[in-house]
């Protein structure tokens, strides 16, 4: 089951630079662990902004939830959760 | 090159079915060629709207705005356009 | 799985009370029916609003979806679509 | 008297864990207090965001103005109310 | 039990002339009458807008929204409904 | 003259206790000296908010700007200021 | 008492250019008979709207709202009305 | 050549109260000195907001940059820029 | 002296195709004969969208007005204006 | 390929005067070298804002992204990136 959730991420300017890449470290293996299980499906870059478009395949929305609040970053973030489903012109 | 585009559909109430039905129909023939070009990447329906989130790779703009400008459905869209570009967490 | 999903209902001015009345008929079986069947949990009136907040449990997003563009109303209403999942305070 | 109450929660960066902790032991009490004695009628949690939606079944306006207030958690909330009626369609 | 309510009036431009007066003449008598029972405290209009600020005392939220859907001038109306209760610092 | 003029108040999280209650008492003695003159005719609290809706009925926009620019907690307050006027429909 | 009121015209595209052109003609002449007057203080066009910025110095609300309520353009117009007062730096 | 400008000051709350006064007695010396030279046309406190509407006569879009950046207070002010121009209906 | 405006065109759908032919060939020799005054520096189209970007150069905000009003799609434009004016990193 | 790029900058208040003008100087280097190359195609600032419209051309989304990421100004920038392409009425 299909979720666009977008992500926009505000460090506070006053964190010290090495605890920012220690989550950022985090954040990625974090990330790529997902990806890794096909449940983070697609990671866009959103052009000037620290921010993201992703596109999760989770089985439920309590699933979504859990691994969306577990993310490093996410104190740090500003979130849009869009239910999906297949569009009955897609060929997938 | 990345782009995700948000789609609206908005149809006239007063629009006769047939019409709607040759226009979606259209639209669908358009939407799956693109599709099978490697062009329109992903379209998902958003729940509970008459509305799609798509994610195209174009060459440039240009391209892009031109096939947008193309769809048949165009005249009663509201769209919204967001480049994207590779996500340094993305394993693909 | 649950949703809260927001409805307002425009109906255009001119049209002709009769249909209007048919139209909420075919709406409110639609509703009770769903209700019965124990998808549609909750539905109330938004106070001074042709609205509604519902709260729905289905299986997935696109039964979800299908079942919010069968709504006899569906071209007349706005909507907004919420994921829900348990709460660690809620006692249920 | 049913009102729909949706809170966000924002907690200071700076908040020490323990003081967090103890806060939220004291807002689960008393959630949970209120939702044993019928008041507090439903719980959700928003998916990816920490924020709920609730649905308080209350005597009248003040005393679910003095509840709300006396959340643990209310100085770091955003809030909004909604009173709610029976709808027509609804078979409960 | 108090609440705010704000209504802002948009009358189709093509309505006919008598057709508006007569409205207007309904919704007089049925808020002079809701002012007489003492229901509809206040009663004030917006500078430069067809708008009013009422403020209504009525027993519970069902009762608000029947009056409310009741009013002539309903169908033209947006409207917004704000719960009030007493305030610590007011003399009354 | 009449003006509705809606508060809400934001308190810094950091502020010393005490020095709330005594903004807050010279807040509740300034607003019901203004009452008892007249002046500051309704004062009502918002449900779920540290804001109030409020109708003043002064001489002329400077008497109201000055009396608002002396409210002890002004520095902390979000201000929405409506000039009204007598309602055709009002029995008042 | 000086109000700022901004005022934005939206004429119906179906509207016959000669009724148009009357109604452009009588609001003409009510603006100009209140600037002799020494009410409608100030009256200048916003650069690319079909709206202006106008300074009125009126008795008290109701006057501004009944002069406002008397445009011929009122139907089509939407407005905002701002209350100002003599301020501390101003040399006036 | 006119503009209308709309300024609203946010002073942090932590400023010492001899610092705030100075930038305030600068600011208002060279209001007044830009007022005198015809240049600020127009100044006027917005009730109930520590804001001002002021309508600027200059030569051309650097000189008005200019000489709102050299504020003394606009590194706490928040401002909107709308170009005007002569109205037909008006009279001066 | 530069501006930024950014248009969006909205066409009525019940336009005639001829009649909409007509007015944007008027438009197109309008915008071509101001680009070749060079008065319209930049015109731009925005991906997607019936919109632009456009750049002009002008002596001063009547001028601005005044051509853009003279636009033979203005009827059907929504617009923003904002005044530019040279950069202190611009090479230019 | 052209995007026009919006930039307001937020400069926190505590931020020594010196460190301001060190990253101010760094900034303008960037932008001038990356004029120089024709990427940074114009630079304006906004009248009364510490804001620029840029427009840039550039490869692809990718060299876009990083570049305004690679601004020592960014992590104090507020952004909009909008993708554009040639309009049919352009004379260029």
């Amino acid at each position: 089951m299909l979720f666009k959730v977008e992500m926009t991420v505000n460090i506070p300017k006053d964190m010290p630079a090495e605890e920012f890449e220690a989550i950022k470290l985090k954040e990625k293996n974090y990330a790529q662990k997902l990806q890794e299980d096909g449940i983070w499906m697609h990671l866009w870059r959103v052009v000037g902004q620290y921010a993201n478009v992703s596109i999760f395949d989770v089985k439920d929305n309590t699933e979504l939830h859990d691994l969306l609040m577990g993310l490093p970053l996410y104190p740090f973030m500003e979130m849009s959760v869009t239910p999906l489903c297949p569009h009955p012109s897609s060929i997938k």
